[in-house]
Parts: C-alpha cells; structure tokens; sequence
C-alpha cells in the first residue's frame, strides 16, 4: 500500500512518500460489550514498509480520539499535510519503516472510513447514525485481534500508541499478553479520572443539547450539530495545551489592538479556539466524538480480571500480572489532561509485578499534544525501545497463541 | 439593616441573623470605560454591624461572579441557607461585626437587584437586555467610590474580596490609594491568563451559540438560553474545584452501579456537574454572565498608569506604586483557576515598590472555592489583619482625599 513514487519533490524527502489507505471486510459478528452485535464491519488501514517472511517485523499504531489509519505518508503528490504521527513513522524515523512494517487502522465508531455511525448499517440499507452502538476500547482491540489474524501476524512486534491509543496498546497487553512482544504507552492513563470524564461530559452536554442534533439523526434531519462540536473540541483543546504554551503563544494580545467592548473576538487565544473549533466542526461526526468519550470514560483494564471491591491500586496490580510483554511508558511533564502521576500509577503496577517496563517523564512544553512531536529524547527513547533486544523471560514467539474464531 | 431579632432559633446562633437589603438610587449619570453612559443606577446593598462616630470601621466586601449584596445573616426567619460569606462575617468571626460595619452591595450589571441587564432601562422603559454596557472592574469600584460618598465613609478600614472580588480590592488600591487603609486579596490574579480567558471563551460562547439567546433579547422572545447557561455553568465549576476533590467525592463511582453504554448519566460526577448546572441556570441571568467574564478578561489595574510596551511585571510595578494601605494576599494551594502563583506576581510587584505587604498560601482541598470556606489558617490571618495596628507610613485617615463630583 506505500507507493515508490518519489515523483513529487515538494513531499518531505524523510517521508513514507504517497500511501493508499485499504479496506478489509470482515463478516464475522462481533459481539461488543454493550451485549449488541455487529454483524459486519470495515476496517480502513495503511501500511508503511515491509512485512518479513516470518511477520516478526509487524508494529500496530492505535489512534487517538480525532486520528485515522492516515498516520504517515501523503495521499497524493498534491498533499500539504502528511499523516498525523508522520513525525514518528517513516525510514530511520523512531519507528523505522525500513525495519518495521507499521500498520494503522481506523477504528469502528470513527468517522473516517471504517465502520461507524456515518457508514451504511447493512441490516437497514441506512446510515447507522444515532442507531450505532457504543464501543469500548476492548472492543476495539477485539477488532483489532481479527484485523492481526487477517494479516497473518500471530505477535506483534510492538504495539504503540498515544493517549487513547496507549489504552488499546494497554488493553492489548492485558487481553491477549501472548500476541504483542512490546507496548509503548504513550501520554496515556490507566483510567480517567472524576476531572477527566467531567471535562468530557461538558463536550458531550455541547452535543447533545444542540437543537441541530436531533437526538443523533441529524443526517436525516439535513442539519448537523455544529455549534455543538466546536464548542466540544473548544472545551477538549484547551486540556490538549497548557496554560504555559498558551501564555507563550497568544499571552494577553487583542486582536484588533484595542478593546472593542462586545462579544466578537477580542483576545488572539479566542481567535485561535474558535478557528480551532470550526475547522473540526467541518471534518468530524457529532455521534462519532459522544462514542470517543464514552470509550475513554469507560476504559478500564482491570474491568474482567478484578473484584469490583478492589482498591483501583490493587486491581490494577492483578490485572496487568497477566502481562507479558516489556513495556515503555512515556509521559510529558506538561501534559495535564493525561498527567505524568497517571503513567506512574501504570508503571507502579508493573513494577510491583516485576515486569520489564521502561520509564521516561518528557520534559515538553505541548502539554498532552506533545506526544504529537518530534522531542528528541521522546522519539529516540521509542526507536532504542523498538531495536533493543528483548529482555530475558519474554520472547517474540507466540507461547500460547490460541487462534481467534475468525475465519481468515 | 441589620435586624436584632433572635426569634427564629434554627437560625446559626452565630450569624448576623435577620438582615434586609435597602436600594439606593444614583443620579448621577455614570460614564463607563467603553464610553457609553449610564444615566442613572440603582445599588442594592447590605450592612452588618454599627458604623462608628468618626466612621472608622467600615469595611467593604466585594462579591465575585456570581455573588450578591447578600454575604451573611438570613433574609427571614424560613430562610435554610445564610449569605455566600457568612463563614467569614458574623459576631466574633474574622470579619467581625462586633467590630466592624460592614456593608457589601450588589454590583450594576449583576442580575440581583443592583442595575444590570434584567432592570428598567429608564430611557425606554423596558429592560435594558442586550443594550446593557459591558462593566468593568474600575467601573465598579467607580461606583464604590460613588456609594462610599453616599454613606459618608472617607477612608475604608478594609476592602476585601475573593477571586473577582479580589479584582476590586486591587482595582482600590492603585485608583483610590487614599481612601483605603487595607485591601485583603484572596484567590485572585493581577491578570487573567490566556487559559483563563480560553474557559471564559468556552463559556460565553456556549451561551451566544444557543438559538434561544437571541442576540441577547431572550425575554423579549419568551425564551432562555438554558442550555447554554448549563454548559457555561460547567466548564466553570470544573475550574473551580480541583481533580483531588473531585476523585475524593466521586471517584468512577457509577450513578446505577453498573455502565449502561447511553448519554444519560453513568458517572456520579456527571450527575453533579448537571446539577449544578441546572440550579445556577434558574437563578442566573445569560447576559449577566457575559458580562461577568468580560470584566474578568479586560481586568488591568496597569491599564491607565504604564505604557503598552512595558512587560507585564513592569507596568504592574508602576501601578502598584500609587497604593498607600496595607496588603493582605490569600492564595489556596490547591487552586488552579488563580493558582498561588499569581498572588505571587503580585506580592513580588508590591515588594518591588517596598509597600507593606502580608502573603499567605493557604493549604487548603476545595481549589479556587477555598475562599468561601471557614479554613482556620485562612479565616485567623484575615482577622489578625483586620485588627491589627496599621504599620508605619500608611494610616486611617484620609491623607489627600479628593471628594468624587457625586452629589450626597
């Protein structure tokens, strides 16, 4: 699926170069943790580099609330904007294509090709909408095995992502321990805490009492929620940056120079939420963002394998014994949404259950976004990981690998 | 004002008790900072205690955004809950009214009586609405001054607030150095910061994008913009208590004891976000609201003393060597909506000037709302301040007062 041609010179050079995103169809119903089924589903995804004859080399990337399976390379020569973690992927980049053959899928429920509440609900010849059911990230990773098993990839070298994307990885390593050799967690959590799912619940309340949403069948009605959205993705990206960044970027400046006494934007950070707002508002689903949120408040690892009675501490400890792959936790020194105490609580847990995991607080001044970015001894710390042999007591090798149920 | 009657015995012996609030009316007309002109206002007010014959003991509360006039005591004997400030005013507390006559007022453009967007317009007859003026903080202590005159008072023993109220007492200090001796600032901010004015953005734009708020004229059209008050109501309350206190009150805990994969409420933090919600929407008016952030953002006290091109730290120690009384400033450990730091950039600029300053960080659970609570170390350092002599070069009588034009 990546492309050859080096025919478009204004591209990056260090780039992937131009990719084209594939669709897999997948019949088998999935029973979700709502108890509803999906009787089918699409998974869009991309692939970057080469997979070896023994599929040793296979690195999954899990994305974010707002990402996609587009997460390097170009679409077409006339392509400004390269893929999200384009920083990240790519030959001799941390996570080296000329090594590693890297695969990025949408996930279901998203709204950028996979099967979700914007796509066509086969039962009823009608865009799902409103009707599409709330998926968690185990369901997710669940589609995800089936998408491993498609492609033949009994384990995976490494699976990575950040913030939402660290949950799946997270998820992952507790789920099917046997089918990943590494987890990098990036700016991520092993649960939101009560601020978190409070800063989601006003995004959601942003939605779902715009007038223009119609209970989720805006599509139907001709209208779209947007008010809604950009006032969710406002509240969302101020947890994204810090308070720092922000001082550095706009500090107290107006925007026409003066006070203007109204309600129009008067200080350049309204200008810049507001923009921020309105360009997601025109590229993201209203019923894909509520899903998103659910996913992240409902994450919870230790969910199957835990007594509810638990101390949160102690669940975890249990859950993540079932581990066995080597871990690399990273977070930011200014992320606030996701902060640098919630990947100790993961690395804590590990430690206390003597698994190999890897440590490292980024000194970066993006906040949560950072995991975003090409910070030196953020990425180099991700390629040393990935080339590092592994650690006694863990392997490569599937030890137990039992096939999932899905025909490939 | 303050009535002697102790016949209602479920009443907090410990209150001022039974208080009633009195109207005063201001002819004079009120040019304000965008230049627009109020013809006339109306201030609704409250005292507890007894003014002295040289008038002495007179301290001015200031409320924050959504306080009132009504700081202590009971509107009436059914009353269930006592003035927003009652932990800190009564007989014996640290603003004590054995001592002390203290008088709090309503501010214009607030929606509890005083002048604002809900009253009379008395050029046309109908409520002012839209058409209201943005307010802001030196327009307020204008009228301060203005209502000082009316009650005779030259020289304030103290002007106190918290948060906005804070903004007030600072706004005093450098306007009107001579008639203060004391000005307690407590979790408050010299400037509100970019992230500051970004949750001020969300808010505002929450309430301007509900279609029921009609540019302003929502009772002109028999609606309300609920909904977006709701949200504005939200995205603030998160800002104003801290993630701890949230995860000791609620933690994950679900509202039914189980997920439920819908919108409705899952989370018990969700439940008390809308709640809260909820009841500040009864009893708040949408372009009060508006206006209240407004004066938050545009509040500079460097504004008319230092040139543009100053840094921030400079033009504020040129303000600040205008004032003439006291300093007490309070920040709260745990409070990230005006965290100690600053308090901090103001205590440093008032150093710089060599004036005589007391500063306090309070360890204290609640955030921002730390102020409103009885917090021993706080509430003691408050009524040393009050009662303790005046040091060298400051003093309580009026050194250079200048009588304001307004006619008493």
């Amino acid at each position: 699926m990546q492309s050859t041609d080096s025919t478009a010179p204004h591209l990056d050079p260090s780039s992937v170069g131009i990719v084209t995103p594939q669709t897999l169809h997948f019949d088998t119903p999935l029973l979700l943790e709502c108890q509803r089924i999906l009787p089918s589903f699409e998974l869009v995804i991309e692939t970057y580099g080469t997979l070896n004859t023994d599929k040793s080399n296979a690195i999954l990337i899990c994305h974010a609330l707002s990402g996609s399976h587009h997460a390097a390379g170009y679409h077409s020569a006339d392509d400004t904007k390269p893929g999200w973690w384009d920083a990240l992927i790519g030959p001799n980049k941390a996570i080296d294509t000329n090594q590693f053959y890297v695969v990025c899928l949408n996930n279901i429920g998203s709204c950028h090709g996979s099967t979700g509440p914007t796509t066509i609900n086969p039962e009823t010849g009608k865009i799902y909408g409103a009707d599409f059911p709330l998926i968690t990230i185990k369901d997710w990773v669940k589609t995800q095995v089936m998408l491993s098993d498609r492609l033949g990839i009994d384990k995976w070298h490494a699976i990575i992502g950040g913030s939402m994307g660290g949950m799946q990885a997270l998820q992952w390593s507790v789920d099917y321990p046997d089918r990943l050799a590494r987890a990098v967690i990036i700016a991520s959590t092993p649960k939101l805490s009560a601020q978190n799912i409070a800063f989601n619940e006003v995004a959601r309340q942003s939605i779902l009492s715009d007038p223009d949403f119609h209970d989720g069948w805006y599509l139907e009605h001709g209208t779209y929620p947007r008010r809604g959205l950009i006032l969710a993705r406002m509240v969302g990206h101020i947890t994204y940056i810090t308070e720092e960044a922000m001082k550095a970027k706009f500090g107290r400046d107006l925007k026409s120079g003066k006070f203007m006494y109204g309600y129009d934007v008067e200080f350049q950070v309204e200008s810049y939420l507001r923009y921020q707002g309105e360009r997601f508002s025109q590229n993201f689903d209203a019923n894909t963002y509520l899903l998103m949120t659910k996913a992240l408040d409902y994450f919870d690892p230790t969910r199957d394998y835990a007594d509810d009675e638990l101390s949160e501490e102690e669940a975890l400890k249990i859950a993540l014994a079932r581990t066995e792959c080597q871990f690399l936790v990273i977070s930011f020194t200014t992320d606030w949404r996701f902060s640098p105490e919630r990947s100790i609580e993961l690395v804590d847990a590990l430690i206390a259950n003597q698994k190999p995991v890897s440590f490292l607080n980024v000194d970066a001044p993006h906040g949560h976004d950072s995991f975003l970015f090409d910070i030196p001894r953020y990425t180099q710390a991700v390629k040393g990981f990935l080339s590092a042999p592994l650690r006694k007591n863990t392997t490569d090798k599937p030890s137990n690998h039992k096939s999932t149920k899905e025909q490939v």
